[in-house]
This record gives structure tokens, sequence and C-alpha cells, in this order.
């Protein structure tokens, strides 16, 4: 294509974007898509030769568009915010045309001075002290990094100080020594990049339980922190989170700045969603205590209709640098504010000229414009919750904030569960759950500008008729104590093993890759982990118990990855083993359904957990330290041969001297297990003698 | 902005960008902008009320613009080529308009899916085994990240699986006593972005030498882990590089990875420029070896049109995701390869729909188009170097590979600096340097699809003319035995203290910000670190002699960040001051310079580092563990003052009980120290008893 094609067919697609844009709210907002179903449609390998535009741009609408959630209609409501606006594709436009990179000043001055000047006037227009701002010989400023990585890029400026700090201190310490002793500290709502972040730094991460408003106190973290430093640990570093993924709740940032500035720890802000809001001085309010903390970071490619990525993260601390070993004192140098390389803020060499689409944002809403759209998806939200209140079958078990509604039906979680699953395959409306102490909820977050009264109230109508039908269907809900294979797969054919879904606001599960984020046969672990129990060596660790109490802390919304950590401590309570030095093998069953014992004689009673009927069954297969396994038992039965192949050693390993035979069940007192530490299969009889 | 505005004026801007990249070629490639400039041309605040779009536009070409390195110019030559083409910008406009972000399959079905079948597209077309590719049932396959962060993520990866395995090995050790003893391999000419992994994954890395091709080879390599695993240490990663950043070296990959297989360690290769030129088969000779190989990361992003940020990193096995806390096996479901999170494949949580403007360039130029492509770079950068080595005055001290020609004038280094500065503030064409085994070269990469045959003999009738320039100037060079302030001042009004360039592919030097990358003074430090030797306690030290030693291996371009590093262990060779108790301000003198000693009656004897009259002086201070500073003299003899208010503390230190007393110099015996643990000042005499 040269430029001349490029005249013509840019044109088009200007069109086609607002085409697109200006009539979303009549698409299905949710696709209805299997996986695999665009490589059906797109031949395996590149074309050798070059295609037409025309025929490339029809495939957009005919196999792309049919499989996009869409993040941009008023009826998304699941997530957080993820908005564009025109000008803000204006200023992605010309970047790519531009398309410098800016990792030094020098390799593309505009690029690194633009990104100063707006992130000090988003800095400004939050209402942030001066000391984050890019000033001469000042060591604040802000820089616009891609998304969640600010945390991580918090953490190890954290870790830096921290390490250098008690090197100097314990100078016989090696820095694994002190790495091995940090302890970082957020609330038991905090977003999974931070679990993300302790993972990456090899730190320890402490979750502190929050308040009855989902609030993370002072009192709380400094317990925590006294109990680490009496046990010899080194607490570093926190994250204090405004509006938080579950309910959009805020830590008491001026009460843990407090601690922080005491306990010298570094504070980090996480204001991801609610960052944006603070453009209006009404809802600063939660930003107390901000001239005490180090780094702050929020996007504004959530609420403020720049498109991601663009995540401003403004410091307060020269330390940053360190974390990427650069000496703080020669940024202090006569142009430290005006010459910067943005290099040493990030995680990667190269950056895109992105302020410059924030640029064009800022000034063509200005500041009113944008404090008008805030306030607006607010009223809207309010609005939405007093339709809620109006119908007693449901309630709001967390104050709303800013822009997000959760609601459930009063009653079991299943029924809500049922609810947003059948709101989501109707694909009108889209939401996504939330457990809140271990209340089921459905998120409803207001997100885009082209959201109006009417968009509202239909949505409303919409969940009033779904849950009008599930509340129909209740009684067939309950009774159902037991799903048939064939019914699973008609529900949902693609329903197999597990894959994880750590990251999303949602309860942890056992899903079917991503798909099942939103099809999936319901929270086996919540109620499968209140009959465990600390394993006995476990018990006498005072390390594992520590780690584990933290995680286990309610209503945390952690991921399955992490519960899965702690199968390694833990073992069923209703453990009818006794012959524990085999004991690769316990047992566990749910005392509840003991009638589905007769219908399964080949050994469901030694395998199964099956618990409550509104619960999908699970066989749990345990050898220690060697492979744990948590699967719809009604799959596994039907299953084991198939799901057998796909355990076959993957991971190429050197060391490990495993029997590589591969895996088979021939009767149901012999089972072999599979090394996590490398996927080789161990041969061997890990139960038996039970029945 | 409307829907009705955005369809007038996004068509203007296509018809802005074809102008502007139709017409690159006649803009200056590198601007001539001091820091700051943009600064004083926008508030320092938003606006208040909205501004009308056509007001903003104008200030692109006129604010921005002006402030432009222009990467898509034929005449830029400098680093890698960073190149956009119009099907990629089509395939982003597209993709800012939906603006769906692709965490998990269902954030957005076609966001993962495609992205999924256009890395298997990438992965044939430059040839990589079919284990690279997603598969169902597979652990390979492809995902988009943005840059240099690949590095990490397959360190991280390495890590996660040598930790695993080292605690089954030895189970009484903590992850942090195995991760001390890990240890990472690159080559001596490894990009920056090894080293800042390391960092991040508190790892050892050593360098290695490469051999006279600069090539990092299987033996030398395998010495290096032998030897450590004598040492007790932890051998478990390597990157070998295809194409580096100074010469566009190969390392030898094929007995690499037999070396990783044999010894266990992850091997990633970063073919981050070199990796687009596979897709045309004569080039993959390079790539033998590959099928050993457990991640290869490149960057369509450089060569292939795609603009930034666009980087594959295709993969060989599973435990990618595990350093991310994903088991593994939870991966390997029914639907692997077809419904994924790349979530777990990244540092972030949320992604791009980067995959389309990748779909849509493949798709619009074909293999052969792309093919066609990079072999007219290839051809060109041939034609450069046949000019080249027809001028007697020039060599080529490193074989051309691809399309990167280094070359130099024949002589000493200086000269060929003083070459780039001058062809660098022409504006006319734009380089980067780099240091190869101590030679400084010029690095001229062909980039633009749009440069021609005549594009390249008018750059190299510019390079000629300078040439010519510069050797006329020769005497006049070598003459300038000393630079004063008020000179400095005109070459370069704002050369000051330094701020490091550690990314760039040049020498390490003393810089003033990036803006020095292409007016600094010279390279003070080649010559400063040949008199430095180990401090005693660090000759005392196994570990640090060996990180030293590692680091000091010559040829390589390691950051002036890692030199500095080094002064905690060194002192200067020509200390004369004797008393070592006190010893905190050894001092170093150049003996050629004595001259200049009559004219310095405030001690430039005591401070001074007068080396030989190319070099810029500098004054070199050193309190143990406590403060480095390297500067040019004359600046920091004229503007102690000043310069004495930027090092007031400004990291907030709460522990360190230290004089606060601002630094001043009453005389030169008496020096204020600046502890960089806290950015303090250290009240105390450092040296004294000098003359």
């Amino acid at each position: 294509m040269d430029g001349k094609e490029f005249r013509v067919k840019g044109k088009e697609v200007v069109d086609y974007i607002v085409d697109y844009l200006e009539t979303i709210r009549e698409r299905r907002v949710f696709p209805d898509k299997k996986p695999g179903y665009i490589k059906d449609q797109i031949p395996d390998s590149a074309p050798i030769d070059g295609e037409k535009w025309d025929d490339i741009f029809k495939d957009v609408e005919s196999i792309v568009m049919p499989g996009v959630t869409h993040w941009q209609s008023p009826h998304m409501h699941a997530y957080f915010p993820a908005l564009n606006s025109y000008p803000s594709m204006l200023g992605e436009m010309l970047t790519n045309a531009i398309n410098c990179l800016g990792f030094t000043w020098a390799s593309s001055p505009a690029c690194t001075e633009l990104e100063m000047v707006v992130m000090n006037w988003l800095g400004k227009m939050i209402g942030l002290p001066e000391e984050f701002l890019h000033r001469k010989g000042g060591s604040g400023g802000g820089v616009i990094q891609a998304t969640s990585e600010c945390t991580l890029i918090s953490l190890l400026a954290g870790r830096y100080v921290a390490i250098k700090m008690y090197t100097d201190l314990f100078p016989d310490a090696t820095k694994h020594e002190i790495n091995g002793k940090l302890v970082a500290y957020c609330s038991d709502q905090a977003h999974s990049s931070v679990e993300k972040a302790a993972l990456i730094g090899l730190v320890t991460l402490r979750y502190i339980e929050t308040d009855e408003n989902f609030s993370m106190r002072g009192q709380d973290l400094l317990k925590a922190v006294k109990e680490d430093r009496e046990n010899g640990l080194i607490p570093f570093w926190v994250c204090a989170t405004l509006g938080t993924t579950g309910s959009c709740s805020f830590d008491n940032l001026e009460e843990i700045t407090e601690v922080c500035y005491k306990e010298l720890l570094w504070c980090h802000v996480d204001a991801a969603y609610a960052g944006s809001a603070f453009i209006c001085p009404e809802f600063r309010v939660w930003l107390k205590g901000i001239k005490k903390a180090d780094s702050i970071a929020f996007n504004p490619s959530k609420w403020l209709m720049v498109h991601f990525d663009c995540t401003a993260m403004v410091k307060n601390s020269s330390a940053l640098h360190g974390a990427f070993n650069v000496n703080p004192l020669y940024l202090t140098h006569e142009y430290s504010g005006l010459a910067i390389d943005y290099m040493h803020w990030q995680i990667p060499l190269s950056k895109r000229f992105r302020s410059l689409k924030l640029w064009f944002v800022i000034r063509n809403y200005g500041i009113t414009g944008l404090q008008e759209h805030i306030r607006k998806g607010v009223l809207l939200a309010e609005k939405f919750e007093s339709l809620i209140r109006r119908d007693c079958r449901f309630e709001i078990p967390a104050k709303r904030y800013l822009g997000l509604v959760v609601f459930r039906l009063v009653g079991d979680n299943v029924i809500t569960e049922t609810l947003w699953k059948k709101l989501n395959s109707r694909g009108r409306i889209h939401c996504v759950p939330a457990s809140l102490k271990g209340k089921y909820v459905i998120r409803f977050t207001v997100t885009s500008p082209r959201t109006t009264l009417d968009d509202i109230v239909a949505d409303w109508k919409e969940i009033v008729r779904v849950t009008d039908e599930v509340l129909r269907e209740r009684e067939q809900v309950y009774s159902r104590s037991k799903v048939p294979l064939g019914e699973t797969k008609e529900k949902n054919e693609n329903f197999g093993t597990s894959l994880l879904l750590s990251n999303s606001p949602m309860s942890p599960r056992i899903v079917n890759g991503s798909f099942a984020a939103v099809y999936d046969q319901g929270d086996v672990l919540a109620d499968f982990s209140r009959i465990l129990r600390l394993r006995k060596d476990a018990q006498d660790s005072p390390a594992m118990r520590r780690r584990i109490r933290g995680i286990l802390m309610s209503g945390k919304q952690f991921s399955l990855d992490s519960r899965l950590d702690l199968f390694h401590g833990i073992e069923p309570v209703f453990d009818k083993s006794d012959d524990r030095k085999l004991g690769n093998l316990p047992v566990v069953e749910d005392s509840n359904e003991n009638e589905d014992k007769s219908s399964s004689p080949s050994g469901k009673e030694l395998f199964g957990l099956q618990n409550q009927s509104k619960w999908s069954k699970i066989v749990y297969l345990y050898s220690r330290g060697c492979f744990l396994l948590l699967l719809p038992y009604n799959f596994l039965e039907n299953n084991f041969d198939a799901y057998a192949e796909t355990l076959e050693p993957r991971i190429r390993s050197k060391s490990v001297d495993h029997d590589m035979e591969p895996l088979t069940i021939k009767n149901c007192l012999e089972v072999k297990t599979v090394c996590s530490k490398c996927g080789h299969l161990v041969n061997g009889r890990v139960h038996e003698g039970e029945n």
C-alpha cells in the first residue's frame, strides 16, 4: 500500500470507525463464540503473495468483530472501563505515523518532553502535591507505563531501597538473605498484580484483612508489621488500594501512609480506576495522606477516555531509578526535570509516544469536560443503585463508590451466580462477578460516555427479566443434585479440565480456560477449602502457618493459583485413610451426599468429594509435593484415559530420574502421579486398602 | 469531538500522515533542540475548558515536530530500524477503535485467537520448529510483548524452573539461598536488557568474552559454567544474541544450545533485529540449533514494518507460565492451543489487540513482499559498505551483517568521534556510535523502506564532506589541550553534570543527560578505568572479584551504571594519598598534563584527573561506600556552590543519622560527602595533608 492508496483507505477506515462506535449499542456486547473459532477461518500459514486491502478489510467485520467483546458498548459493565475517544484516536494516529522510540531524551526529544509536561498536568489535575511533579532539581515526576507493571516497578524500587539500607545495617548479610526476609503488604482486596510483583521480586506478601467497608486500616497494618519485625523479618513495602477491583473500596490512606512513614516502608498507591475521579475535587477525600506516599499509579486508559495503554505512574522519590541500577545522585543534575531518559523509569528499554493522545484528550475536553464525564458516570451508577434498591429481591452488600455497584439476589450464592451466567450468555449486557467476604456478587460498572439513562433502564429491565426466570427455575436448581456428564456437555460443550483465572475480578474457581470465566460450573473451591486443615509438617512450620493464615484470610479474592499453593501445606479434615505413610491420596467425601455411593461402584467413594448439590463434584488427587489436581468428578471418571494423555511430560527435564511410563488407571487403587517440578510421571501405588 | 467531527478531522489527519511520510526526506532527521524546549511553549497546567481541534492540531507542526527524531526518514541510520507502514497504521486505527483488553480469552476472544494464529504464521515464516507453535496439546506458542521485557520474562521462567529443581535436590535450602547462587550468562556484546533482567531477578550475570567475530562460542560458555559449578554456584540461564546491537554479530547458537542442553540451562535467543531477516531462508544459517532453545524473541516492530510496539516472543516450553505462578499442568487441558489466557504470558495483566496490525502487514505485503523489503535493505547496506571501502581513509573493523555497517576513520578514536558529532549536529543524517573491543565506530543501519540508492549516495557524500572538514581540523583538535569553561558552554550550553546513558549502543561516557549522547565531551571513563585496581577488601572477596572481573571483561559495551558499581570495589592505582584510613578522597592525576598545575592554585592537583588532551578533565571524589562523582573538572571548579545545592537530600530517610549541614567547600582540604543510601550529606574531612 502506498500513500495514495492510504489516503483513500485510511478515510474509509475513519468512516468505519465512526459507524462502528456510533452504532455499537446494537451489537451483542459479549460474543457467543467458542475457543478456536478464528483458527478455522484463517489459513494456517501466511500468504506467499500480498493481498488487496479490500480483501483484508472485509475480514474485520466477518471474522474479527464476531469474536470481540465490545468494551465501548453502553451495555458493557464488566471489569472497569477501558474507553477511547476521538481525540485520543487522532493522537495515536499521529504517534504511529511518527513512530519514534522514546528511550532517551535524544532518541526523540519531543516524546520525553511532552510526556513530562502532560504528566505534570495530570498530577495537578488529580491534586497531587508538588513533590510528585517534574521540577527542576526535584526528584518527583510522572511517567506513562503500559498498565499494571507499575506495581512491580514500585515494589522493585522499594526492594532496592530496603536491600541497600539493610546491607548497610548488616554488612555480613548477603542481599539474598535480606531479600528472603522482605515482607510486602496489601489489603485482602488488592489487585492480583501485587501478588505477581511479589512473586517476581521473590518477597513474602502479607494480606491485611480489611474492615467491614473492605478498607485496609492503619492499626491492622501496623500490627502485622510489628509481628513480622518480632519474627526477624523485614517489612519494606505497602500497596494501598484506592478503589479495589471487587467493590471499589478505599484503603485508609492517611492511616497507612502514617504507618509507612514511621516504619520506613515504601508506600505505593494503586488508584487504577478511582484515580481518574480525583480530577473532581469532591472525590479527593480518599487522597488524604498522599503527601507521605512514595508512588501512585492510575490508569487514564480506564476512565479518562484515553485509550489503552496509558497508565500514569507518579513518584515522589528518586529511588525508583535505583531499582534499575541508576544511581539517583546522577539524576539530580542541573537539568533534572528537563532532560531525562525514560528508559530508567520502566522495565523495557523503548517506549511509545503515548503522551500525544493524552495531551489531545485533556486539551479537547478540558478539565471541566472530563469532570463532567466522570460525574455523569457516577450519577448513572447512583441511578442504577436506586433501581436495585427498589426491588426487595436484591441486596447491595457493599457501599457503592463512584461508578461501580455490586448487587446480588437475596439468598444463596448460587442464585446470583445463575443470574449472572444467564445474563452473560444472552449477550445483552456484560458483567463479571466478585466474591466479597464469601458473598457472591455481580459487579455493574458504568463505563461508556455513550451510556444514557435509557441504557441503564434497559439494562435494569434485562436484569429483572432474567431474575424472574432464574427464580422460577430456582426449585429446579436446588433439586438437581447430580449433573450427568451429558448435561454438562450440553450446557457447555467446552467444559473440560481446568485453566486458572487468577486475575479477573472473580472468586476463585475451577474453570475451563477463560471461556469458563463466564460459563463455568461453580465455585467448588470455596466449599472445598472449608474442610481443609494444615498438614502436620506444615503445622510445625511457623513460616508456613503464617503464610497459609495470610492467604486464607477471609474475603480475599486471591487467585486459584494462590489457593493451590496452599495444598502443599493442607490436607482435608475428612481424610478417611489411615495409611498416612503411603497416604499420597487422601480421600475426601462430603458427608451430605452419601446417597451417591450406590451409583458409583468403581471407587467414587475413594476419590470423590461430593459436596453440596449445588456444586459440581470434584476429584482430588494428592501426592505430597508431587501432584495436585482438582477436576469435576464426572469429567475425570469419563475421560480419565483421554486426560492421561494430556499429562505426558512436556517440560524437558534432565536431572530427575523418574519412570517415564505413561499415566494409566488399571484400577482405582493404582494411580500414577506427575511430578510438578518437571512434568514427569512418577510410577507407584499412591493409595491402597480403601474399601 | 463527536463522530461527525471525527469523520472530517480524521480524514485530515490521514492526509497529514501521508504528507508527513512522503516528504519526510526533506526534514532535518535529528532535531536541534535543547532540553526543556517544549516546556516553554506549553502552559504549566491543563486548560480548564476544552479547546478546538484545529487549535490543538496546529501545535503538532509548530511544537511537536521540531523536537522529533524522524525514525522514518531515509537518512535515519541510528540504532536499529523502527518502521511503520500504511497497513500497520490501519490495523492500529481499528485496534484503538475497538480498544478491547486481551488479558483472558473471554475478555475479547478475537484478540487472543488472532494473536495465536498470527504468531504461528510468524513462527513458520522465520523457520522455527513445530515445537514453538501453538498446537493442540502442545506447550509452545507465541505471544506479542511490547519490547525488551521479553528478556526478563524468559529469565524469570528460567529462574522458576531452576528454583523448583534445586529446591527438590536440596530440600533444606530456601529459595532465596538458591536464588543467591543462580548465574545467568550472555556475551559481552549482549543488549543491556539482559543486565536489567538479572538485576530484577537478583541473579548473578556473567559476561562471556566473544571471539574475534564478536560471537559467543560454546567452549567459552562451557568453561564459565563449569567454573561456576565448581565454585558451588548454579548456572541456569543463557541469553544467546543473534544480531548484537554493536555490530550485528551472531553468537554460535548451535554450540550454545548444545551446552545448554547438556548442562540443563534455559536457552533464550535474543534476535531483536536479525529475527525479521530469518523470513529469508538464506539468512537462517544463524538459526541452526534453535530446536534446542527454550525461547526466542524478535521485534517485527524493528524491521518488518509493523510499528512499535510489537515484539514476538515464541517459546518451546510451558515453564514460561510457571514464572507467573501458573502451574503448567493446568495449561495442558483439552483446549490448550485454543483457549489461552495471555495474562499468564506477560508481566502486566492487560494487553492491546496488537495482532491486528501484524496480520494486516503480513497479508498486505505477503511473505515475498516482506522478503523483498529485507533483501533491499541488505543490498543497500552492501552498497554503502562498498562506498566506504573505496575510500582508504576509512576502515570497517567488523564484518557487515545484514543492514548494519560499522565504520571508522583510520587512526585514533577521537577522529571518528569528532566525525560522528559533526555529522549528527548537522542533522542531515543520524547515526549512533559503538565501542567494539576498544575501537570507536560509527554504526550505519539502513532502516527505512523509503531509502533509495540515491539516499545512500547522498549520505555517503555528506560523510565525505564532513570527513574532509574533520581531517582539516585534525591538528587543531590535537592541540587543544584545555577546554576553558567558556568554550565548553559555547559548544554546548547545556553541558553540565552527568546523567547516564547506559542502554544506547555507545561506549560508556560521562554525559549531559541524553542530550550529550550526541554532544558530550568525550569518553573519559575508558581512559579512567585503565588506572583502576581492586580495592583491598574487594580483593579479599572472591564474589566481588568475580563480579568485577566479569564486568571489566574486554570489549563489553556495559553501561556506565555498571562501571560505577565497580567503584565500590575499586581504587585508582595512582593514589598519592597515604592516609588510607581517612583516605576517602584518593587523588588521581594524569601524568601527561602537569603543565596545568600552575594555573590551578586551588587544589586542581588534589582533585584533578587531567588525562590526555583529547579528554575533558574530571574530578573524582570518593568516599568509601558513600559518594562517587565524576564530573568535568572545569564545570565543578566553576560551579561547585551551584552544584552543592543540587546535592541536598531529596530521598526521605528516617533511620540514618547524618549531619545535615549543606555541602560547601571552604578549602580544598575539607569536603562533605553524600550518602548514596539516603542522599544525606555526611560531615567530615575526607582528605587532608596533600601537597
